[in-house]
């Protein structure tokens, strides 16, 4: 335990989950991590490529259902297949993490490990890296350490995390509760504080303590988890479908954060894709945007031109099978068309 | 001459032509006339099916260049292999006319033969045919015939004609004088006067008649296509490249108009397109158009489902390898789409 095995830091990789925000691109056999959303490689590729900077593959772990196998195994051509953790079903987040906390603990049990989304774009790897560099060690001290997004606007969308001081890159401070997604007027108040941060679903700690909270306080999760190790059928199931915040971090002690200020976003909606290939002046080349700013396209690649007349701040998603074209105020409507789909029973769009 | 002949009514369609107000559903080798815009089928089709009302394949006759021959032959099964008159280049309208008419005078010289553009939208068909058998009885007795569109609104965009007393499609009255596209004042005071009706480009006329009010005001056309009949190589690009109505309509003696109120539009653009699809209460099943009134879908039939959120009065034009989304009042750029396409040497696409 302690400096050695701290300095050799584990990576879990999440890839599972599944969404409808950017149908048709994003479909239920290929979530939203799949898709080049914000530049010209699918999420999950760069955030391999960010945490390279802090591992080698024979430390990167992705945890996935098994229908993610393939389509990681291509796009990820350095993960190794015994770093592949198969999630049997999906359970959320809280079993998946455990789950992958388990076999990082059966090869380095006193190593440090972060956890990772990989549906998430971070504009400037060099700050994150610091971050986690910072949370590494104060992980190695016992901590469970949350990486917290300075809030830049009054976000009602996201938990919080609020801090006995502020946060800080350099140094991890204690967190003295979890706030759920907040109403306006405490998200206000939350962004005028400093000691709130964005919980974006980031954590660096050692596994041994990781897990020996986990089951403290969350064994309806934990002991499932190991017996499906063990090789028990139906077990996995068993295990309670709840997130990793909900089901250990809100009730574990010594939980910490450092700040992250590395452009960090979680591309919510196409609403944000598009104003990432806007800000990346990426519109979606070679089309053609004719008196169409703030608008972008969005494509399978398929090489068709796509023009766009006198439309400002539109999304135009292009596949070969379903075409979208929504402005960003309305990129929330797009579950009311996938919603419209399954009522179709047009499963083969969905 | 007289009763016998005027019976046998001769129809020619006139299917040269190219645009680029429909890119990119229509493209230089497949123009307006081959595209399924108001209905379920190319207009030159639905243009068939109403003059054929008048008279059988052996008398019905289609202009056009050559590259259009598979084409037609396709879309007219029942179009005679003699009955196709071919342009060797395009001229505008009156070489293609004057063709034409020298072809059936060469069967029927005495003959009544009604010309039509073959990319317009009739909405009814019973209507069209009273005004055109109005026409040809005029046309028995020597008068060249325009069949008038009643101007509903001050457009600027049309011809009109301004006739001796107010037009009807029971009898035909004079012209007085063709009025070339009017400022909006002008339009409107057509609009009130009751007199002026638009010039839609239909004519009814016995072919001698005509040929000879050709010959006399506009030699440089005639006598370039008889020499071109004649095998004369060259000849027809010696054919002055002009339209009918400048070339002869406007100059001729004992021009008639008979009005036509059956429901004409040209179809100028992507708008009057979703104008006229929204009004047939079809904006392109199986699309899913979630709060987009006005909107419609035009494509190719390859299958793919359209998904319009929260955008009224656009048009979607989706084909296999372009694909345009332009709001209805800004259906005139698509020409800059065009332009824009020809600068970058995209030739496949245009």
């Amino acid at each position: 335990v302690g400096r050695r095995d701290a300095s050799e830091l584990h990576v879990v990789l999440l890839a599972g989950g599944s969404g409808t925000r950017f149908w048709p691109l994003s479909r239920s056999a290929r979530p939203k991590q799949f898709v080049a959303l914000a530049g010209p490689r699918p999420l999950v590729v760069d955030t391999w490529q960010r945490v390279r900077r802090l591992a080698p593959p024979s430390r990167i772990w992705v945890v996935a259902p098994a229908r993610h196998a393939g389509r990681l195994r291509r796009l990820l051509p350095q993960l190794r297949q015994d770093r592949l953790v198969v999630e049997p079903l999906p359970r959320d987040t809280a079993p998946a993490v455990v789950l992958a906390c388990e076999a990082v603990a059966a090869r380095a049990p006193g190593s440090v490990t972060a956890i990772f989304p990989t549906d998430h774009v971070i504009r400037d790897p060099g700050s994150f890296e610091q971050s986690v560099r910072t949370a590494v060690a104060a992980a190695a001290q016992g901590g469970l350490v949350c990486l917290g997004i300075r809030p830049d606007h009054p976000a009602t969308g996201y938990g919080y995390l609020d801090c006995a001081e502020p946060p800080s890159r350099r140094r991890a401070v204690a967190v003295r509760r979890f706030v759920e997604k907040p109403d306006a007027a405490s998200a206000r108040r939350f962004l005028r504080s400093g000691r709130h941060v964005w919980n974006a679903g980031m954590f660096v700690w050692r596994v041994d303590r990781f897990l020996a909270e986990a089951e403290r306080v969350a064994p309806e999760v934990v002991l499932p988890v190991r017996e499906h190790r063990k090789g028990r059928r139906g077990a996995w199931a068993r295990a309670r479908r709840v997130s990793i915040d909900y089901a250990v971090m809100e009730r574990a002690r010594d939980v910490r954060v450092v700040a992250l200020d590395a452009g960090w976003d979680d591309v919510g909606s196409w609403d944000a894709a598009c104003r990432l290939r806007v800000a990346a002046g990426d519109a979606g080349a070679p089309h053609l945007l004719l008196d169409s700013p703030g608008s972008a396209v969005f494509g399978s690649g398929g090489g068709r031109v796509v023009a766009l007349v006198d439309l400002p701040g539109v999304a135009v998603v292009d596949t070969p099978d379903a075409l979208l074209v929504v402005p960003r105020g309305s990129a929330q409507r797009v579950k009311e068309v996938v919603a419209e789909l399954e009522r179709r029973r047009r499963k083969d769009l969905l």
